[in-house]
């Protein structure tokens, strides 16, 4: 069974408090790098993986899109979800992300933001994503950095005074699960180096377009914690199109 | 004046003293996966950017390129190259690589092995290097990791007992100067973000074809201080194309 932290109760209403969760997009610190890289989406198939909350389902809808399925793992994402960011032309459904079978070329558009880093095969996973997207089609997520995930504890290392010295790097190489510390619950994460990123995009049959590491907008700098995000990469955007 | 550390006395004889330099390519423990890369170059131009002992240019006259540019700033470096590594393909070149001007697409391959972290400006001398490059042309460069780069120090963080604790990172979105050890001296050298350099590379004109963190081979793995290496990424390898 494939890790549901998300429908932990006590979990679940620390994550509905973090600023992304209660302003959707606009509290989201990357959110201005991966719009940036949202083609246009009139009339097409879109494909999100790993939802949430639909906040990116629900933009793809205000775009226009055809036909989006959104997907989670979680049925209190979900629940959430169809409350706050429903629209006729989004399918929320229920699964993870690594059971999903669809159609080849049924797709025009596959998102991601910030799920990759929960599940532990991300080369089968974009193989799958390759098959189901048309020729051309394109391919943007956003996942924890291999700079965060690499140590484990995703924590700053902090001086006796408990003010931070640094953020640590450790077992780069030595990929898999990790005991990450997220909003005061020991969850499960995976880590992969970005070498294993592009590999396993360029293996299943797509060319890489972007790599961006997001930096906090400098209209968030004053969030109490926001300039210490200058201080290590935290997350990583893709964008990769399907060759053919 | 661009730094030329490599012609200090002392520095060169602690650099000529590196595996890597008295053993040439097999002594670099990231040169099986620069090897990979390195394409077809019989009859070929192909400039070296920083080209140190020669090894990188000597390799190149093996595979039958048929003309070799190789440049470096330091004369004590090409003393050694012209006398270990000569051939008639190869003509080595006293330079900064920011200094040297050349005809537009007058090269199919351009090389450079870890030199990119001495130079202030990357996007200028991709955009050089595109120019210089045909429409198809390669280029392939190695650099230090802009996790090794970020923090500055370039050292481990040890604990009370100088055992290994962690690899620190900071300051990773603050590019520029960095006051580096290496060899036992201080050294210059840049740090940029992994986004820049892709960045760079696309706005250049160039297509990403691989990204790929070396690791130390398995038959390097009992040479004191190597199993560190797994613990974080010390260099950078990308692969390019020129688009046309």
């Amino acid at each position: 069974m494939k890790e549901n932290m998300y429908d932990d109760e006590e979990f679940f209403s620390s994550y509905s408090h973090m600023l992304r969760s209660e302003t959707g997009l606009e509290g989201a610190g990357e959110w201005h790098e991966l719009e940036r890289h949202i083609p246009d989406l009139e009339g097409k198939r879109v494909l999100d993986l790993g939802c949430g909350y639909g906040w990116h389902a629900a933009y793809a809808a205000s775009l226009k899109a055809g036909y989006v399925l959104a997907v989670d793992l979680s049925e209190r994402m979900l629940e959430r979800a169809r409350d706050i960011n429903s629209a006729p032309c989004i399918e929320y459904r229920r699964i993870a992300m690594e059971d999903l079978e669809l159609p080849p070329s049924s797709f025009d558009f596959v998102l991601s933001s910030l799920a990759f880093h929960y599940i532990e095969d991300f080369p089968s996973m974009a193989e799958k994503i390759c098959t189901w997207l048309k020729d051309g089609g394109i391919f943007l997520f956003s996942a924890e950095h291999p700079v965060f995930t690499a140590a484990g504890s995703q924590d700053w290392y902090y001086d006796s005074e408990g003010r931070i010295m640094h953020f640590p790097v450790d077992s780069y190489f030595y990929e898999g699960k990790r005991d990450a510390l997220f909003l005061g619950h020991n969850v499960v994460k995976y880590h992969r180096t970005l070498t294993t990123y592009i590999r396993a995009l360029l293996s299943a049959g797509f060319t890489i377009k972007d790599i961006v590491e997001p930096q906090p907008p400098l209209s968030m700098m004053d969030i109490p914690g926001m300039k210490d995000e200058m201080r290590r990469p935290m997350m990583i955007i893709i964008e990769a199109v399907k060759n053919g």
